[in-house]
């Protein structure tokens, strides 16, 4: 049994949804089909999950909504007739929707629910499509399926026994169509995932079910080895580990959230990440383990917008506790720090630029001051990250060599260097304007 | 004017007295010496101060402690008649100790008092010595040179007002020997340094008078750039700075007590390292900077005995405060860290082996897995440190490449790189068992 899932771009129109019935359709395999609500149609349209945000904003600002309303059911009606259903399923939509606003929850709830009609109508309407086709297939709720997450509206958390119970998909005939993003309370309750949560359902359907494979179509034939406004037609990944894409993920690779494979992780399910416009590609594998690459580099991730505190005090090394009450400052403030390298007397910790600023950053430097009586404390800014990713790399003689000498020929200082900690990526800090010479560089040295 | 301090090797018995004459008369500006106790003359000899603490023990004890007060005096005999100085002063020497014996004070300040007669001894041996040859010399007694310390037994720090009026020491004629390794406190009672404290006294001294050079003579031609027992006859330093011989010190290089240089460093007086069996040899100068050696390495510095604790967890990253909790955890076991790499998933804390063992060890593992509920959570050993130290370092583009260069040619993987918090030094952890190959490979990488 394969688990597929479809983001926003492949469910955005009729001729999206067509594309994904075609795939669905090509492999008997393909059993569950998890779906996103429709996306932009283009790069200046607004997705659908947006118009519903906008409708719930009216709604609960006690404001006039048709305008919102009719946005959101011009969408769903369009590609309800271009898809030749019939005209109650655009009711039953609406009917939803309708019951959503007046039942006079909390703004919280009535935000959370409307949102997640998004999703619920793509289920439908390619339900109701494959059904038209003279094919075996049903929507289902997932309540239902039995998606039960924590009570958190915008934050679920799928809970344990959701897995015990999605396994029971099995005994469903057909296809069944799940929408995505959303699951149900142990007390009922509708709470939806975080943004872009159809990757979490996906996964946990997979999981749950203990697919063979989880088919994750997207807008990109692959996941690429390094940022493609960058280096240009650059090599696909055939596959990777869930290790790597959760490194690559964190320093700019965004093909989905990578918290979102999660559960297929735990599950161990493979998961392949494919192209709805080009489905016959064989796309880009994350299994658990891959043998075969072991020692090579898989990806190169790179971003800006990252600053370095820095501290030195003679003997800071002698003062246990120094760089613990360092991070409690920050903790204070509820900042998230990258990497805090420590030397004998001063210590750096890598900021992401967007925690430090204006009060905040006068506070934290006061403090700092103040309470460990530092003899110097700066911040640096426009600093990049690079970092290279690949199981094994920490063992591979040469690797870290291969590396700097790409570096020494782009004629780029490394600030930074982190290494030791992971064992599947090495990362470099550099000022900011040598960032895009420096992968180009590395590129060449690991992919040609 | 010149301050010259004499190690205990150097003033371990007459010949080695007659040396430092030599080297004191050779220069006029050598006008104020500071000198250790008598160390050992030979490798299984015992040296001063032991015989000193030991005299202690027995006294602290109330014990017979005859034999021990010979031991000590016939040492003090010895180097008296063999310079063929007047009985008189052997008599000084013990009336001074018999005092401090028969002063029935704490059991502390009485093992303070009796360790400070080895350095008291040289001083007063020297001085007379010196006017034996008819040269203007004189014994100047700490609280008369006005060193005045905080009153921590063992542990004294030097006060401000001290360098005030060791200043005054200009307003005196001759040859000034201070002993080294204690001072007074504010209330007048005598208070020694740290071990090693004799480079204290020199440093401070050196600070003092506003020196134009501090001359610290041992037993080595120079600081070399690498320790000579894994590369033989290493080039020498002639000159590093600072910051350049403190990062050196951290990691292996004992030439003496780096911490004893910071009142040098604060006051910028110039420091020469010499060697008393070889004073014609430049030596090695320290400074507050040195253009000339920017952007080179200085030094490699190296030694095992570190290991890795190693925690992963999914999602770490997202925790704001983990990094913190985990070093509150050390802190609260009073561990001590060298380095913390962390990553996204996973974070390590390098600590010296020593740090760790047997039920601390149970403990901090235990809480470890409760506090943090992490996945994983291990301990490797067996890993050594190697450090690149040079002013400039981390602003010199390929000095990376040539370092890991080096790391691959001896075929050794790297498992840590740090490299971004000090801008003088760039560290790697290696498995213990590589360390002397990695550090001869980049001794020729670096040195020849």
């Amino acid at each position: 049994m394969k688990v597929v899932k479809f983001g926003g771009s492949s469910v955005a129109n009729a001729t999206q949804l067509r594309k994904v019935a075609d795939i669905v359709l090509d492999d008997p395999e393909r059993k569950v089909v998890v779906v996103s609500a429709p996306g932009k149609r283009s790069s200046d349209d607004v997705k659908m999950t947006d118009l519903l945000i906008e409708l719930a904003g009216k709604v609960i600002g006690n404001e006039d909504y048709d305008t919102a309303l009719s946005a959101v059911m011009d969408r769903f009606r369009e590609i309800i007739q271009e898809l030749e259903l019939s005209e109650d399923l655009t009711e039953t939509i609406q009917k939803n929707i309708q019951y959503i606003i007046s039942s006079h929850e909390s703004a919280e709830w009535t935000l959370d629910a409307l949102k997640s009609c998004g999703e619920d109508g793509s289920a439908q309407i390619l339900s109701a499509y494959l059904q038209s086709k003279d094919v075996k297939a049903a929507y289902v709720n997932p309540k239902e399926a039995g998606i039960i997450v924590s009570d958190e509206p915008g934050q679920a958390q799928v809970l344990d026994e959701s897995l015990e119970q999605l396994y029971k998909l099995h005994e469903r005939e057909g296809i069944l169509v799940v929408p995505g993003f959303f699951g149900y309370s142990k007390e009922g309750r509708l709470v939806t995932f975080p943004r872009g949560g159809s990757d979490i359902t996906g996964s946990i359907v997979a999981a749950g079910v203990k697919a063979d494979l989880y088919e994750n179509f997207t807008d990109v034939d692959s996941v690429y080895c390094v940022n493609p406004n960058i280096v240009s037609n650059p090599k696909q990944i055939t596959s990777l580990t869930y290790k790597e894409m959760r490194e690559l993920s964190y320093a700019g690779f965004s093909v989905f959230h990578d918290e979102a494979l999660i559960p297929a992780f735990k599950a161990k399910i493979p998961v392949c990440i494919k192209n709805t416009n080009n489905p016959q590609a064989p796309g880009t594998m994350i299994v658990a383990e891959n043998e075969a690459g072991y020692g090579r580099v898989t990806g190169i991730a790179s971003d800006k917008g990252f600053l370095t505190l820095y501290v030195s005090k003679y003997l800071m090394n002698r003062e246990i506790g120094f760089g613990r009450r360092l991070l409690q400052i920050l903790e204070d403030e509820n900042i998230s720090f990258e990497h805090a390298p420590s030397g004998i007397d001063d210590m750096s910790v890598i900021l992401r630029e967007e925690e430090l600023y204006g009060e905040k950053e006068e506070r934290i430097l006061a403090r700092i001051q103040e309470e460990l009586d530092v003899d110097m404390v700066n911040i640096e800014r426009n600093m990049a990250m690079v970092m290279l990713v690949g199981e094994g790399m920490n063992s591979t003689i040469g690797l870290a060599s291969q590396a700097t000498r790409a570096f020494r020929e782009a004629e780029v200082n490394i600030e930074m260097i982190n290494q030791g900690s992971s064992e599947v990526s090495m990362m470099f800090g550099v000022d900011a304007e040598g960032m895009e010479r420096v992968v180009q560089y590395l590129y060449r040295e690991f992919f040609e």
